[in-house]
C-alpha cells in the first residue's frame, strides 16, 4: 500500500517498528483484545504485540492516561495503540502521535489520554489525524470499534514502514486535548502547613499512590499525620511493603517513584477507604508527638534510560 | 510424527499454519491457558498463537460460540482452538474441522461451540474426530483437560503439516452437532406488529446485542418502542454511544452489524436489567408521537474480506 | 554484557534460552504484567514470554508454589519467572534455581513460592542470589517491583547467555527456603479409618483439588462418605464432571492426578462451602450401605515426559 521511496529506515525484519503496545479498557472477557491481536497480525504478522494492560476502567481516560504514563519509560520503542475511547464515532480525532523524533508512535484517540506519556517523553514532535482509508479497514457496521477498524490497522502499517503522514493529514499538536493532572500544594492548616494532594491510582493490591513526591514531605519526618475525610491517621515512612507494622498505614516510595499508602499483606483502599481522586491531607506530627532521633530519608533510585522516547 | 510425503502445502517457515486463535472458558485466574500455550509452543515453537478470549461464561456453549462467530472474519487464517466443554471425559467427540478448503480448521469438542462459526465462513469442508495418540499427550490423570491433552497438541500438530486425516477418522460433517441461533421475527401486537428478539450477547460495557439486522428495524422510525418485561421505553436510533442522551436507551449499529441496546459512558445490561436470552419486543411509535421531518437511516460499512475462510 | 566466553551453549538463534514462562499474583488490571514482558523484550527481543498466570490470590506463596507445581510438566524448558513477593524490598534473597543440569532456571523470591516446582523436578542443583547490578535495572524509586527490575531484567539475560554465576554469588541449595505441603494420613475414626486430607486449590469452575492419590482411596469403594465441617455427604467416584449425577458429590481424578471434588456443571465450592485449606475427611460407606457389584477403579493415564526438567 506504500511505495518504496515513500517508506522510512526500516530494520534488517524489513519492519520500521517490530513492536506495538496495546492498552484499552476493553476488559478480557470479551474477544475484542483477541480481535485487535488478529487484525495486527494479519497486516503485520511480525510484529510482536505487548498488552500493556485491558484492565483500565471503563471510559476513564484519566486512569488510562495515568496507566500508560507509568510504563512508558519501559516500554519497548515502537507503537502504542491507546484505546479508552468513550467518544467513539463522535467527531473526536482518531491520533498518531510521534515522539523522540520517530523513536515511537502514540495511536490513539484524542481525548487527552495519550498526553501524559506523550507529555513525559518531551511531546509530540509531529501529529496526524488518521484518515486514510487506505490503511484502514471498512467498519462491518456502524463504527463503534474504532480499535479493530482504525488504530490496529494504522499501527500495523506504521510498523510495515508505511509513513505517518499517509495516514492522515498532519494535525497541530498544539491542537491537541491535553491530559489534566491534579497537582499537589502546600496550603496553611490549623496546624501547620499542609500538603494537599490525592490518590492518583488505586493498585491491583490496593496500595494508593498519591501525586506526591518523595522529597515534598522529606522535611516533615518519618512519621506524619495523614488526614482522610478528616479523620487523622499516623503515617509511617517505610522502605519496604512488609516493614509496615500490623495495623499502621505506611507511606512507601513506590515503583513510580512517588509515595503510596500502604499496609502490610492487605489493601490500604479498603483499610482506609480510599479510592481514586479522594483528596488527603499530610502535615508534620505535633512537636511534642515527634520521634527523637535522626529521620531516615528514602533512598532515591534513578530512573533507567527512557526506551519510549527521548527525555 | 508425519512422513515427509504426507505433509501439506507449508509456507517458508516450514508451517502448515502459522496461528492458532484460542478461544475458551478457562477465565485467567488459574494455569489453564498458559499449560495449553506452553504444550503448543513445546511441539510447535514457531507458531504464533491469538488469544481470542478467555472469559466465556463457564460451560456456556452458545455464547462462546457466538464470540467466535462475531471474532471470525478477523482471525487469521490458521488453525482456531475452541475449548467450552462442560462433557469432557465423556464420549462426546473431539473434532477438528476443515473450513474454506483448508484455509482454517477449527478444533474442539463437537458440542455445537464450533458451529456458528463454520457456518458463518460456509460450513465444514472435510472433518474428523481427533483420535490417534500419536499426537495427543497421554493425560496425567483423568481425562477433565482435553485443551491440554487432545486439542493444543492436535492443534499444533496441523500447524506442522500434519494431515488433519492422521488425526482420526474422517466424520460425516452433517453428523456434527449444531448451533442454534434464536431467530427475530415480526409478530401482529396490541399497538401494531412488533419485532420480537432477544438479547445475544452483553458486552464489557453493558452493551446488549439483540438478533436484529439494522434493516429489519430500518422502517420503524428514529424512535421505537422497546418493550421489556412488559416496560415500554423509547429507544432513540444513534450512530455513536456518545451520540445517545444522557438517560435515553440508544438502538446502535455495533461493531457486528447488529443492532444493540446502549446508554452513553454507562451499561444498558444495568440500567435496563437485561441478560444474555432475555426477550425484547421492538415496535413503532404510535403515529401521533413520530418525531416529525426526516429518519436518518444508519450509514451500512461493508465487511472487510473473511480471513478465517471462503464465505 | 557478556564476554563471549563466559556464554553458556546457544541454540542457533544465539539464545541460551528462547522461553521465558511467567507466573505472578499482579493481577491483570494494571500494567505490571505489560512492563514486565516489556522489559524483557527490550534485553532480549527474541525470547517467547509464556504467562502461566498472574491470578495467583495476593501475597499467597502457598497458592503460587502449587500452580507452578500443576504446570511444571507441561512449561517449556527455559526460564521461569515466579513472582509472588509480599516481602519485596526486605532482606528475603532474590534468587535463581538451577534445575535439570541447565535444562531450566527458576527465577524468584526465595519464600517457598519456588520450592514446590523446583522439589517436582528434582531439586536446583545450583542456586545463586541475585545481586550484580550490571544485570538489574535501576529502581525508579523504591525497591516495590523486583519483577519489573530484579526478575524480569536477570531472565532476559538469563536467556541471552549470561552464566547464572554472573548474576551473584552462589548459594546453598540446602538453604533455601522450603514449600510446605500438608500430607494427607489415615487416622482411626469412629467408623472406621478416615483419610484426613485438604483443599489444595478451588479452580475457575468450582473443582476442588485434594491432597490425595487416587490409589489413596483405591480401596474405600465407588462411593465414599466425604466428612467436610462433620456434615457427612456420599461421594461417587466419576471418570468425567458430566457423568456426577445433579445434586450429587463427585470424586474425579483431575489433570494433575489427584482428586478432585466436583459436581455437574456447578461449583463444588460454592455447593459445598469450601475453600483452600479446609479440611476433609473421607471415609468407607458402612457395610451395609456399601453398592453391590464390582467396583469401577479409575484409570490411570502415564504423564507425560517432563519438559522443564529431569524427574
Amino acid at each position: 500500500m506504500s511505495s518504496a521511496d515513500s517508506v522510512e529506515v526500516v530494520d534488517s525484519s524489513g519492519l520500521r517498528y517490530d513492536t506495538i503496545s496495546f492498552l484499552s479498557d476493553f476488559g478480557t472477557a470479551d474477544e475484542f483484545v483477541g480481535v485487535v491481536h488478529s487484525v495486527i497480525r494479519s497486516i503485520a504478522p511480525n510484529v510482536g504485540v505487548v498488552d500493556v494492560s485491558h484492565g483500565i476502567p471503563k471510559f476513564d481516560t484519566r486512569a488510562g492516561g495515568l496507566a500508560l504514563a507509568r510504563a512508558a519509560n519501559y516500554l519497548c520503542p515502537g507503537v502504542v495503540v491507546a484505546v479508552v475511547d468513550p467518544g467513539v464515532g463522535t467527531d473526536r480525532r482518531p491520533v498518531a502521535l510521534e515522539v523522540g523524533d520517530g523513536m515511537s508512535i502514540l495511536v490513539g484517540p484524542d481525548n487527552g489520554l495519550l498526553a501524559p506519556a506523550v507529555g513525559m517523553v518531551g511531546g509530540a514532535t509531529r501529529a496526524v489525524e488518521i484518515r486514510n482509508p487506505d490503511f484502514l479497514l471498512p467498519a462491518a457496521g456502524g463504527s463503534t470499534f474504532d480499535g479493530r477498524d482504525v488504530f490496529a490497522p494504522a499501527a500495523a502499517h506504521l510498523c510495515l514502514g508505511v509513513p505517518m503522514t499517509d495516514l492522515g493529514p498532519e494535525i497541530d499538536p498544539a491542537s491537541l486535548m491535553p491530559g489534566v493532572l491534579p497537582i499537589s500544594r502546600f496550603e496553611p492548616g490549623a496546624d501547620g502547613d499542609e500538603l494537599v494532594c490525592e490518590v492518583l491510582w488505586v493498585d491491583h493490591f490496593g496500595n494508593c499512590q498519591l501525586n506526591v513526591d518523595p522529597l515534598e514531605i522529606l522535611t516533615l519526618g518519618s512519621e506524619v499525620i495523614v488526614s482522610i475525610n478528616d479523620d487523622d491517621r499516623v503515617g509511617l515512612r517505610a522502605e519496604a511493603f512488609d516493614e509496615i507494622p500490623t495495623g499502621r498505614v505506611g507511606l512507601v516510595v513506590d515503583s513510580s517513584g512517588l509515595i503510596s499508602l500502604a499496609v502490610s499483606r492487605g489493601s490500604a483502599a479498603v483499610e482506609l477507604e480510599l479510592g481514586e481522586g479522594i483528596e488527603i491531607r499530610i502535615r508534620a506530627l505535633p512537636d511534642g508527638d515527634r520521634p527523637r532521633g535522626a529521620v531516615t530519608p528514602v533512598q532515591f533510585g534513578t530512573r533507567p534510560d527512557t526506551q519510549l522516547g527521548e527525555l
